[in-house]
């Protein structure tokens, strides 16, 4: 099931409530990566005491490992990682995608070696549908071909992009027949394509919304591109999608991307960013990022974030009222130092924290309708360094 | 401060409350160890929810990094690492040893070069001492010569054990008159060595006692002995210690090896095996070890421990009655074998927790007078296999 109701608007920006077979998710969201089944480096304790309320899985990493008897066995994913709220799936798409030289694609699908034993694979639309219905994510991603931005230094073409384009857009029917034949429970969101051409994005939206999905993704994006580039996409496509139906916007970004895509009416993130950066000490804070392995912060007893709430920098209270935790920059900068790993640990706590809090934040400027006015402020904070 | 109330005994063992400045401690107890200011992949709060009453910090390799004037700024070690319970710190006398080569050894102390960055640096009881006095840990260790077992292939002969045991005899002298010129507010134990001669094992504990500590280690035990030579000493020397002082066997050891030694009327133990062991995918359990790569647990739905209350095996509960948590073999395999961070995260709860219910379940049994009979279920289970 999905339901989705649209609580505040603010221009193109929207506050809303997005109701799937695991539960509630309020828009706009972050939704942490959880690649093999865990988001690096949390307990799934954590992610929910930092308010995650849908995480990411990786259809074709899951697939390798543990494989699909594993978690057809537990049920699905949610079992078998510790999960009780929603998760989404990629299609597995991206991933083959990345495989370069490794991969054949023709009209069926994607023919490839498996990077774990060499086994010859084949992932297809039909495929993808049933490994997802096996994961039984709340929300089913269609199998595409990421339209790359460029490939060893050659733009991709007008041309390349609108024959990618069109193939995932079949592709997309296949999917939805396939999704409907396994009778699957949860949510298919088709995904818009057409590389960096508006028209191309507009004729593979206008084709995604007559086959009718219940929600739409903008897929390759954050793939390489400038800045501008992206921004320039952002700028055209969400408030196109039909506005009743939640929107995603794919792999983006930093926390001015979010920012923005709620500007342009997105209403669902998702990106490695804050784990993977909390991983090589890069710290995101409410006045500019931080990298914790810098020698000024070798006796600060600041915590990273003075208006952070998380366990990182206030640490938390006890059923008996006792407070732990609520490290200083210089116990971070040690822990960076001596590659021990609580600092990962506790870097991706903050991160994490930090990206859910910003939408926290975002959601509550939009439901008193100051969006406009925070996202000033946020500019101006960001930009104040820390 | 150091107030030692023995609650029951039974045989040579005794149930005991040990009370330090930072707080009160019940024996026997297992100090988990926290080489560089973190206990290796667990938060403080994690330590504090599985019921760690007193930690370990290397005063080695704290002298090294984050180095003196930061810990000193902080007032300390616990500040610094946001622990508040008691704190135990050794004397920088094994690691300055483990550097072998590098290191010369005379009777004003050991000269040798920094691992960190070549510095030439010289560590004497006193320098111990102050350093120690810095971190304000609330169990302050004598600096000392750990006996070698052997040196390559060389079995230590009586006249070096002898030797050596009396270089740490005159330097336990040096060590308790610079800690009472410091005016130190903690307590100073006193290190009893000899290798593996009983009758130097004696006059050393004799020259302690005479010295007078408030309380007595036994050093120079799991340096490559085979078992029964630790086991021999371990049954010689726990006993022969003054009865209404705290005896803390240092570096020891198994599951096994900490009931033996509660038996043979030991206090305190500190070890690494189940940080380290969780690292390497080594799980302790009431019925054996583990090792979670072993293909066989790849779809098992078992927790590691089906009696074990950890996050790991049962999972927590939130305020709002939500359990979350509670993982099984299968994806601890899973995590295992994809390197993820939350494979060692969970590993190191559930083993660090199964060390401290275990001496939890010994001073209950103790406190029952029903220490023998624990014991020797304690071993039939643990031989069962898991």
């Amino acid at each position: 099931m999905l339901q989705f109701d649209i609580l505040a608007t603010e221009g193109r920006a929207r506050r809303g409530r997005l109701t799937l077979n695991h539960g509630v998710v309020q828009t706009p969201i972050f939704m942490p990566v959880g690649t093999y089944g865990t988001v690096k480096g949390v307990t799934p304790r954590s992610l929910e005491e930092m308010g995650a309320q849908i995480i990411l899985g990786n259809t074709f990493h899951l697939w390798m490992r543990p494989g699909l008897d594993v978690l057809q066995q537990f049920g699905g994913l949610h079992r078998f990682e510790n999960w009780n709220r929603p998760i989404l799936t990629d299609s597995g798409g991206f991933q083959v995608w990345s495989l370069g030289e490794m991969r054949k694609i023709s009209e069926e699908g994607v023919k490839f070696a498996s990077p774990v034993n060499g086994d010859r694979l084949f992932l297809t639309p039909e495929i993808s549908m049933q490994i997802q219905t096996i994961l039984d994510s709340d929300i089913v991603m269609q199998f595409d071909e990421c339209t790359p931005y460029e490939t060893r230094g050659h733009l991709t073409t007008e041309s390349e992009a609108r024959f990618s384009m069109e193939l995932s857009r079949r592709w997309a029917v296949r999917c939805k027949t396939e999704f409907a034949r396994l009778e699957n429970r949860n949510a298919l969101f088709g995904i818009v394509q057409g590389g960096m051409f508006e028209h191309l994005r507009q004729e593979s939206l206008d084709a995604l919304v007559e086959i009718d999905f219940p929600g739409y993704a903008i897929g390759g994006v954050s793939v390489g591109e400038p800045k501008e580039e992206m921004r320039r996409i952002m700028a055209h496509t969400p408030h196109r999608l039909p506005a009743h139906k939640p929107r995603y916007l794919m792999g983006v970004g930093t926390p001015e991307d979010l920012v923005e895509g709620v500007t342009q009416g997105v209403d669902l993130f998702d990106c490695v960013m804050p784990t993977r950066n909390a991983r090589n000490g890069h710290l995101f804070t409410r006045f500019g990022d931080l990298k914790i392995r810098n020698a000024r912060h070798r006796s600060d007893e600041r915590p990273l974030d003075e208006s952070c709430g998380c366990y990182t920098c206030r640490g938390s209270t006890a059923p008996d009222g006792t407070v732990s935790g609520g490290f200083s920059r210089a116990y971070l900068h040690h822990l960076e130092r001596c590659g021990e790993m609580l600092a990962p640990m506790l870097a991706t706590i903050h991160n994490l924290h930090y990206y859910l809090n910003l939408m926290a934040e975002v959601r509550l400027a939009l439901e008193q309708g100051r969006f406009a006015e925070f996202a000033a402020r946020f500019r101006e904070d960001r930009a104040r360094g820390v």
